[in-house]
């Protein structure tokens, strides 16, 4: 059998347009905005119905896969990863920049069969930009392949990461510092777009070189992580190992220099992981 | 005679679209990237190419009137504002991105009578999104009004402001150190996009609530200044005073409110003026 995923993927393609039409919907209406773990942590009604709408779809088509999604674990679901074919769903990735409707603001989706990612989708969904990639057939954007800047050199790169308030002190003290130590390099510039999907697609389209997150999340990483992968982009982890999806650490790059650079330089501090329980 | 500048502001738009095509153009082709003042200030050929083009066809039209340019300032033209009309021009506000194809790059215009801004263009060529303004006839983007989020809240404001290296080790500090000042007040986030004239943009169209920016130029901001006050926003010094657009200094937002928090919690440092000789 070849390409046993492939029609998982043509109907999640369906399913994700779907929920971007919703996104763009709502964006046109008031937002009634939540808070979840922190005043900085937000949620929306739309982030609820979003998932419902996919996890439904998916479900009723696919009845004996699994699925982790943000909002479900926020819920109280299990967030563990087996060998059973699995859905990784963030239905709002950039929740606080749909608040605000700040233009990135992405669907997120991955597929992993025996802990691999197989496909993944990344729907930016007011730019109208569809990121999508399958194991061993290239990464796209609307149809047309992209590739990474291919930068080796540190001190040409652009540089992704997240800027925001961390619970405790010790990480937030160690967040500022890494953004100090990658400034002074020095790189071409950092940025910081607020929607870790996105910037893992802008990576893999070469609009920057590299992006790296301590605190992410499984369902912020698991489409992206195809597409930059198919996209000639590399993965690790932020100690420079192996990537691991549920590790809550990522570092991705146009290439393994400016990848491992960015390793020299990080303080890398505990944050959990997405599968410990309770 | 009512509205002396409309045909000024007509014709400018004429170019800026130009321009932008220019840009867009330029994007297709290798980039070869040329440094400034440091390893983090970058100039292409695009850039001065661009500046030419608009100089040159606002000259021939309006021969009598100054300009501040950019890249004519970098070459040695002198940066006084005086009371003759003048054009305020950024050919490539965000040279970072556009050499990175990152997708925020803008044409900046600011149009000055009497030292008082009287119409403002920014085109933000990649998005294909064109700011307008006209003093005392509202903002728009691609001819729709807009108007900023009016947000009071701080604690829920989404931030925009820029993160580089500066030369000057103290300043890199300040700079460092208003992030974490306005992080932990808290507010919802920071965004770093990485083209001021953008930044203000966002704010007049309430896609964020505040942009803040110490080092910035008069180019960066003649345009959007226009946008985002006719867009409601309000304007300030970062110490609270007036706007003064030869400062390098600028705080927008929606409200006042926010925009003193911000001034509450930034520490000043020097960074000279853009109408200082030599």
């Amino acid at each position: 059998m070849t390409d046993p995923w492939k029609e998982c993927m043509d109907h999640c393609l369906v399913v994700t347009k779907e929920a971007g039409k919703m996104i763009r919907e709502a964006l046109k209406k008031e937002i009634s905005v939540m808070q979840k773990s922190s005043p900085v942590d937000l949620v929306t009604e739309t982030d609820q119905k979003v998932e419902a709408l996919i996890i439904s779809s998916l479900k009723e088509k696919y009845p004996t896969h699994s699925f982790i999604g943000e909002e479900s674990v926020a819920a109280g679901a299990p967030s563990i990863l087996t060998d059973n074919p699995t859905w990784i769903i963030d239905p709002i990735d950039g929740t606080t920049n749909f608040v605000h409707r700040f233009p990135f603001v992405s669907v997120s989706i991955g597929f992993a069969v025996n802990k691999e990612i197989e496909f993944g989708i990344v729907y930016s969904c007011i730019e109208e930009k569809m990121y999508t990639a399958q194991k061993g057939k290239g990464a796209f954007c609307n149809g047309v392949p992209i590739k990474v800047s291919g930068q080796e050199d540190i001190t040409k790169s652009l540089v992704l990461t997240e800027l925001g308030l961390k619970n405790d002190p010790e990480h937030f003290n160690a967040m500022m510092l890494n953004m100090r130590k990658i400034l002074t390099i020095p790189v071409h510039g950092i940025r910081s777009p607020g929607s870790a999907a996105v910037n893992m697609c802008l990576v893999a389209c070469g609009s920057a070189d590299a992006y790296y997150h301590i605190g992410i999340h499984c369902w912020d990483m698991a489409g992206g992580a195809a597409i930059v992968t198919e996209a000639g982009g590399v993965i690790m982890d932020v100690a420079g190992g192996p990537f691991d999806l549920m590790s809550r650490r990522l570092i991705t790059a146009s290439s393994r220099a400016v990848a491992e650079r960015i390793v020299q330089q990080l303080q890398v501090f505990p944050c959990g992981r997405d599968d410990t329980l309770g």
